[in-house]
Formats: C-alpha cells, sequence, structure tokens
C-alpha cells in the first residue's frame, strides 16, 4: 500500500556482510524483518514481485564490483526508485576465534577483493599467513567461525555474528573507501524534500557523440543543477545507444530539476527516473548542502514565471 | 485605449524618405494621421506623451546609422514594445524635374549615405556631375524639385511626392540592400502568435565576459531559440557593464521562449522586453518559418510537463 | 613599404569635427598630413589606392551612425587592417562668435545627431532658440563662423577652428558618451603585443542558428577569450547568411589567441582578420588589462606543449 | 628495452577463464609465456616491477564488478598505459564431464555474477538443479571437471581446459554481452595510429559542479573529439575532488587530439594519459571509423596553422 512504510527488508546476502551491516542503521530496517538475497537481481525482484517492501542494494563501493549490476538492474524491467541511500565505512576487520594470538595465525579467509584492499597490512603483519579465497566477507567469517581458517578479514558485524575477536581494525590500505548502498522500493510518491537531496536517473542518448552528452550536461547547466556522478555504460540492445547514469544534486519537487527533468525528457532518446532521496548525512557533518546558485533558488523561478506573465499580458509599466 | 488599433502615426521625418514609404505599407497607416519627427528620440517620446499611438523608426539598415539610437531610445525611459516590423528594400532613384535629359545634370543633391551607396553607378553614368551633400533624402528630392539642383538620389517616395520623373531606378551598388523599420506603441498585449513571430530583448550583463554571453546564449539553445540579431552595445551607464539587443524567433506566448525568457531574467542583470511580432512576409515568399527543433514543440513541452507530473506523484507505472 | 611609420593620412571629414580631434591625439599624425575624406568609403580607399598611409574612421559611436558602414567596408573589397584605436569623449560646446552673450541666441547649427544628443540642455538654456540642421558638426562650426547662425554645436576643435568662443561645454545629456575610431592602414605586421591588446574579426556563420554562434563562441571561451563587442549583421550577398563582427581580448600573437582564431578558421565559413592593435589607455587609468585566466597563460600553454610531447615520446615517468 | 615486442604476459587468473581467452586472441601471447595473477592489483605490480612484459586485465564488463579495481589501479602508483584492446563475448557454456546427460544434472557451480546472467536459461532447462556458488569461471570449470559438481557455467576455454564436454553454449539471457579487456605495459612510445584508435585518460576536477565536466567535454567538443566511455568516481584522497575516467576517439599523435589534451591538461586540477591504442575490430565489421567532422582533419588544422602565420606575418593579400 503507497505511504505504509517498509516493514519487509531484503538485502544484498550473505548476512554478516556490509549491507546488512548498512541496512541496520536504518530504524524501520532494524524493527523489521531482514532477508539476505543470493544477488541484485533477485533482491530486486523480490520487491518487484510484492514479496519484499525494500531491498537495500550496493549502488557503487569503493572495491569495485556491483555497480553495474544494480544500475542495470534498475534500468530495466519493471520501474523501482531509491528512497534513501546509505553510505557505509568499509571498516574491514581481521577476525578470529577467541584467544587466538596474531603470530599464531596461518591461514586467512578472505574475499579477494578484500584481501586485495589489505594487501599492505598483510604484508607487513601477516607475510607469512597463507590468503585463502572465499566467495563473500560473511563467508569468511562464517568459516573463521567454524575453524576451517585462523582468522577472516570480514565486516565488523561478520565478526560479532560469528563470535570471533576482533584482533586488528581498519587494516584496509585506504582508511577512507566507503560504500553506498541503495534502498530500492516499488514506485510511489517521493520522500518530501529536505533541501539536501539527491535524484538519479538512467539518461539514454542516441550516439556517443560528445555532443549529445553536452546537451544533457547543458540542460541542466543551465538550471544549475549539479552532477556528483556521472557514469556511461553501453546497452546490451544496440551497437551505439548509451546509457548515463547520473546522480543531480536536487529534489524531484524543486522547480528547477522539475525544468531540466523535462528538458533532459524532450532531447533524449529516453529518460528513467530512478529517484529522488534526502543524500546522506555524514555525522562528522563535513559537507554541507549547495544552496541554489544566484537566480536559480525557487523565489528566483517565481520571479521570473510572475515576470512572463506580466509580459504576456502587456503589463509593463 | 489598450486594444484600440493605433489611428495616430509618427515616423521619422521628414517627408519623401524611406521611412513615410515604410509606414504607408500598413494598412492602418495609410488611413491614419502620419505625422513626421525630426528624428527618433522625438518620435518615441510623441508615442510615451500619448501624442501619437505609433511611432514608425528604423531599426537596421544597410546605408548605416540609427539602428544605435532606436535601441538606445527603447532600451531607456519609460518602456515601448515594437509591434510590427516592416523591412523595405532600399532602393535609390535619380530622380529629376520633368524634361531633364540625363546627361545635362551637373548637380546632384544626396545624403551623404545615399551617395556613397550609389558610387558606382554616378561613376559610370555621371562622371563629371558634383554631389552636393544634403540633410536627408526627403530634402535631395525637396531641392531638386525646387530647382535648386539638377537632380537629387532619393527614394520613389520622395520622388513623387515633389512630382519629379525617375531617370533611373536601382542605382544602388548593393541592389538587395533593406532597410528594417519598427512600428513602436506603448506596452498592451502583444499580437498574436502567427507561427512565425520574432521577440526583441535588451539584456544588460555585468562583464564582458565570454562566460556571460555563453551563459545567455545557452539559455536560449537548450531551448531551441534561434537567434536573428545580436549586437552588444557599452551602456553609458558604468564601465565593464554590456547590453545586448537580440532578436529571437519566437513569440512570448510560446511555451519555449517563455521559458529561455525566465532563464535570461534568472541569469542576467536585466532584461527588457521589446516586443513579440510577426516576422516580415516577403511577397515572393523565399523565407519559410523554421519549424520548432525536435523535442522543442508545444506538444513536446506538454508531453514532458505531464511525465514530471506523474514523477512527482510517484505514478511511474 | 611595409615597416615603414605612416606619414600622409585621411580622415573622415571635413575639418574640424571629431574625427580630426581624434587624428591628432596620435603624435605621427600631428607630425604629418591630414586630409578629410568626405565618406569612411572614400578614406579607406585612398588607403587601399597607395594614397594615404592611413586612415582614421570612426568604429563604433555613442551618437549612432556611422559603425555600420565602417564595418561593411573594411569586411569588403581588398582587406585592410586596425592598427590603433582611438577613443574620444564626445564633448559638445555650444560656441559662437566672440562677444555674443547666450541670451541673444535665436538660431543654433548642429547635425541633427549632435542636436539629439543636447536636447535636455538646449530645452533649459535656450528653449526659444530655432535648431538648424546642418550635415556635420564642422558645418555647424563653419557656418556659425561666417555669421549665419548664431551658435553652434561642435567639437571642441570645430570651435577653436573657425575661432569662435565656447559658451558651454559638456552639453551633451550623457556626459560620458564617447566615439571609437580605428586607425586602419594596408596589411602588414601587426604592431607588437603590449599584453593589454585587441584584435578584431569579421566572422560569417552559414546560418542564424542559435548552434552556430555557440560553437563561435565556445571557441573563444574554452581558450579564455573574452570579447569586448560583438554585431551581427546580414550580409547583402545571400539570405541566412551572417557575418559577425568581434573584437576579442589578446593579440594574434598571443598562443591563447592564435589556437582561437585557428578554431574559428576551420569552424566558420569565413573569418577575416581586421587587426590586432593596443587598447585604447585611459589617462585616469580607470580599466586595467585583464590577466589571462588560470591554465591559459603563455607560460600554462608551454606547460602543456611540453607535456604533451612526453606523452607522444612515451616519456611518461 | 622499449620498443620490444613484449613476450612475458601476466592475465587475471585462474586460467580458464575469459581473461586468458583474450589473452590467447593476441599472437604475440599466444607465442609468449601466459601466467595468472590473483588480482588486477598484482597484474599491474608485476608489470611495474618488469617481472612481466604485459598484463592483460578486464576494463568493463557487462557482468559487472572488475572495472572499478582496474581503473584505480591505473590512476594511481606509477604510470601505465594501455597499448591495447581486446573484447570478446562474453559466451557462457554450461559444460559437464563427458556422458552427461542434461536431464541428470543436479549442481551447478559458478561464480555468482556468472549465473545471475544465466537466470533465465537456469529456470527454464535446470529449474531443480542447485546452484553452488565458487569464486570464478575457471574455479567452476575446475571443480566440474575434479567431479566436485554435475556441471559448470564458465567460458569455451575453461571447458577445453578441464576436458569437459559444453552441453549448451551462449546460454546467457543477454547473448550480445561482452568484456572490454586492455593490454597493459609500462609507459613507452605508444602503438602508431592506424585512422580508428582510442585514447584513455584519468582527469581530476576539483569540484563536482556541472559547470566543471561541461568545460571538460567542451574541451573535448571544440575539437570534435568524441567520448566513447566516461565514469566518474569519487577519490579517496579529499571529499569532492572527482576522477573521470573518460575514452575518446583519436590518438595522442593527432593533431585535434593532441590540442583537446593540452586543453585538459591546462585547465583540469590533472591528467593522467592511461595510452592510446587500436580500437577493437569487429569481425563483422558492423562498425566503421568515424571520419574527422568538417574542419577537424588534420589537413583542416594544417590549413588553419597556415593561415595564422599569414595573419602573424601581416602577408593577408
Amino acid at each position: 500500500m503507497p505511504g505504509t512504510p517498509p516493514t519487509r527488508f531484503v538485502f544484498l546476502g550473505p548476512e554478516g556482510t556490509f549491507a546488512e551491516q548498512a541496512l541496520r542503521s536504518i530504524p524501520a530496517a532494524e524493527r523489521g524483518t531482514r532477508t539476505p538475497a543470493r544477488s541484485v537481481g533477485e533482491a530486486l525482484d523480490s520487491v518487484r514481485a510484492g514479496d519484499a517492501d525494500a531491498a537495500l542494494v550496493p549502488l557503487e563501493n569503493s572495491i569495485g564490483g556491483a555497480v553495474g549490476v544494480t544500475l542495470d538492474e534498475m534500468a530495466e524491467g519493471e520501474p523501482l526508485v531509491i528512497t534513501r541511500e546509505v553510505i557505509l565505512s568499509v571498516e574491514f576487520v581481521l577476525a578470529a576465534r577467541p584467544d587466538t594470538p596474531l603470530p599464531s595465525i596461518r591461514t586467512v579467509a578472505a574475499h579477494p577483493q578484500a584481501s586485495t584492499q589489505c594487501r599492505g597490512w598483510l604484508r607487513d603483519h601477516l607475510p607469512d599467513a597463507v590468503v585463502v579465497d572465499v566467495l563473500s566477507n560473511g563467508a569468511a567469517a562464517a568459516g573463521a567461525g567454524r575453524g576451517e581458517y585462523d582468522a577472516a578479514i570480514c565486516a565488523p558485524i561478520g565478526a560479532s555474528r560469528h563470535r570471533l575477536t576482533t584482533l586488528a581494525d581498519k587494516i584496509a590500505d585506504h582508511p577512507d573507501a566507503v560504500t553506498r548502498f541503495a534502498l530500492v522500493s516499488r514506485p510511489g510518491p517521493p520522500p518530501p524534500p529536505t533541501g539536501d537531496d539527491l535524484t538519479s536517473l538512467a539518461v539514454y542518448i542516441a550516439h556517443d557523440r560528445v555532443g549529445a552528452l553536452l546537451s544533457v550536461l547543458m540542460e541542466l547547466a543551465v538550471r544549475g543543477v549539479n552532477l556528483t556522478r556521472i557514469e556511461s555504460r553501453p546497452t546490451g540492445e544496440a551497437l551505439g545507444r548509451y546509457v548515463f547514469f547520473l546522480d543531480c544534486t536536487g529534489h524531484v519537487a524543486d522547480v528547477r530539476l522539475g525544468e531540466a527533468l523535462q528538458g533532459l525528457r524532450r532531447v533524449c532518446a529516453d529518460v528513467r527516473f530512478l529517484g529522488s532521496y534526502p543524500r546522506h548525512r555524514w555525522a562528522e557533518a563535513g559537507e554541507r548542502p549547495v544552496p541554489a546558485p544566484a537566480g536559480l533558488s525557487d523565489v528566483d523561478y517565481a520571479d521570473a514565471a510572475a515576470w512572463l506573465t506580466r509580459l504576456r499580458t502587456g503589463e509593463l509599466t
């Protein structure tokens, strides 16, 4: 039922990964049910089918990987919309069963992308340990919990779920790495504007001409709409047809973003709206919402509209 | 009274010039009163004061000259609007009193700009005649009529008004030269759109930066609005403040031009609307109205607006 | 002979006008011969024919008028180049023969554009005087000198040349009005860059499409070249073919302006170079040369060229 | 030694994956040594260390995933350059040990992304089989070869290497899916231009402003350089600093791409050149190289340069 807050959540599994950790940062999900899915496609399809109210899936992550799948799944099939983003620091830990001293560790289970991210730490602290590839961070923690490996590289939530002790935390070579997740639902009225929102779009243009992309950016630029992300992907359908995934500052309810969206609708082969949602708030409050540029606030739009009305009726004086 | 067709016309005098000829091509002016003014400023002020309903003044002319004055007078003081443009072929004739053979001509009266335009013809046909500078084409015809000069370079209307015989017509070196006149009134509802209209604007930008002008053009380009004229003038008020006089295709009542106008209103220091009016129709029908580019017709705008409404209410499916 | 400083000057006559006053502000012209011409075309043709070394003609003037003629004459026929600009304050004076008290003045000779510019002053100080139209500011002064009129509105140089006394100076309604003149020569090496130069161009584009003009501005914008003037004129040759007269900051010898010129050459139907010359220096030094934007100085260009060379040879490390 | 053709190749392992299949499509690699690496980082580091001459790593693949890792590894550390791209159709097969009838299959080993891509086929043909997640396509084939699973979803090369029989080929739901690989070497002179080349760049801009990206695109657009791919990634280093990975048409040795590169160098915070290399040729020859737009061929550049030289020396006539 539209407007009803979601209670049944699905997330990209398995349990004990960063996706679950991100989902649990949402109060409604902490209270509701949380079911792992085997893949992004499976998670989204369970929302489409009505088996879940919302799915938490990765959009971007500095480990590389799932972004493409999520974007492609969002761009095809029945429409879905993002209603919330969650950005999580990717803080890998080295975890082991209680009372395992670091020097005793001979085998470390890790997803290959996780061990890649922690290469420096492993070289410095466990130069002789054998790294065993496993399928996910959650599987690494589970394996260490069962005693199959001496230790695991995993998410903090994986360590606690499998009753492991954290021997070292923040072991990734890039301590600032983050993963950005999206909470995705069936279409409905977007969350109300907060003054600091993002809007995601899939924009199709007919050719890979720089001129076509320039036209898209000009539609945004003249309305003062900033891009925070742009990614091109060739579409499977036909050679020479491109889709651009854009994240723009602003909300579909804003006048200027609305005008920009209409412009894209007119000049592009197709535009799919992927949702307007509040931008992630950082506790440390580093980033501030960007105010509308001069001449582009809703007040400026209202002034210009009133002026146009006067022009059209001839009341210039 | 707004909406009442004008009956009292003023034009840039004196009588017998191209301005009078242009004015008389307007049926209402042919029926109404027609008073010459000594200057563009005087003509426009008599409209502002209510002493005349409309003024016919030159906007652009290939002889050079009055454009600047007209634009500046329109951009300052109480607002006025163009309601009609008239484009007249500048067809200079050599005229003399009846029974004056060409070889007998020793003196030719002409405005200096007119004799400049006919230099080639004079060199070929009257190499020995003395050209006497006078103040206007009308004055040249009048002087020849009074016998002060053997002949005059003037407009056809000047020849007939002063009972002169045309010894040669189309004597200008550039046979395609035209003058563009504007019929100017006090503000009121613009003439209805015809599907082939122009809109004139005075746009102020704060700096002579190419970036500022680029922004102006982008506001037009993203709405598919074409420029048919652009002219920059430094404003007297302050150094570094520029005014651009623009003629755009479209009518203030068109959706896309309306949106472009609002965009200019927001990004420019100031915009003065100088009128929407039908584009001059050529009898020979050489030029055709340019249809709206793909994606920019009123239908496309309506489609995009309906789509935006669906996005905002969440009815994507 | 190229490189030889000009000694024979021609100017837009008659004597005693602002053009002569502007010419005499150039030291070489003060020492050389100065001949009035009847028209801009005549002045330029005498340079083309080798009868004069340089011509001083008006480019822009706030009285309106000659700009179009000069531009058109420069854009056609054998190429000529601007080597210097002179900007003159248009300071109209009211002049009369010695011992003529202001209250006694009944007739004032003036060029119609001059009397238009001084309307306010005349209304306030000589409300009952009759204004007699004459052909030029110089002719007004000459007529007053001969006693044909009680006074003249003219340039300071006209008053002194005809031994008139100045009864009032700076009588124009806009005290800041200026006229910009160009000193024009046959092609030759341009004057050396001064660090604060202008370059004038006539740029032809095939259609009146805003997209075409946008392309022109983008060629300039990406090289940080500013426009200080832009003026469009339909060309006589064919409908739908436009010429834009541009004044850009920079010198043809500058790397970035050179690159921009090459870009225009490639994308435009035609480009005519009208000269690079020092920007007029104001005694009061209000305006300062605009330094190259970040990344666009000659040093930045040299750095980028060296980097490209390294890329092409593969020496990246 | 620069210029020596590579003989020691490394590829993203394990053996039997698409990367190995792609590498073997390169004749020199078919003749040389081919060593699998555990990760993209390890493959590139072995080139940096001189242990291998070239590495074959995935750039883009429609299964999603490795792109980010490769781009980030290329953008950091010691420079490397792409010298060749290989585009491989991702043709998944279902393979089993000889004499395994399809209906007898109960377990299928697959990388999760591979089974996701083949969901439709599995649902239609093996609705009751259990899909077992493994770490790579090569591991799936190896496991089936050892009899641990009844069948594997893998690359054709994985089936043949492990002596499996192909039960079904082209089982992916998107039959047109491809993976794009890059052959990466230490910096050296780029391969010679072929007339149909690509150039890859990592471009850093200081802010997420649409204006900054618009500037980048304008640098390309004015030189007629097309983008075939654009991807933005936040850099780990600092918030608000973005890196854009661009693939452009053209070769660093081309005049117009060289000029565009210099433009980017000047306006961007940083630009890293990632190589110029021939565009992948499709056997079926669907795509043709795009000729230089009007005015942007090397001939046009040479003409414009010659014209500029004439302007600078004053030889206009």
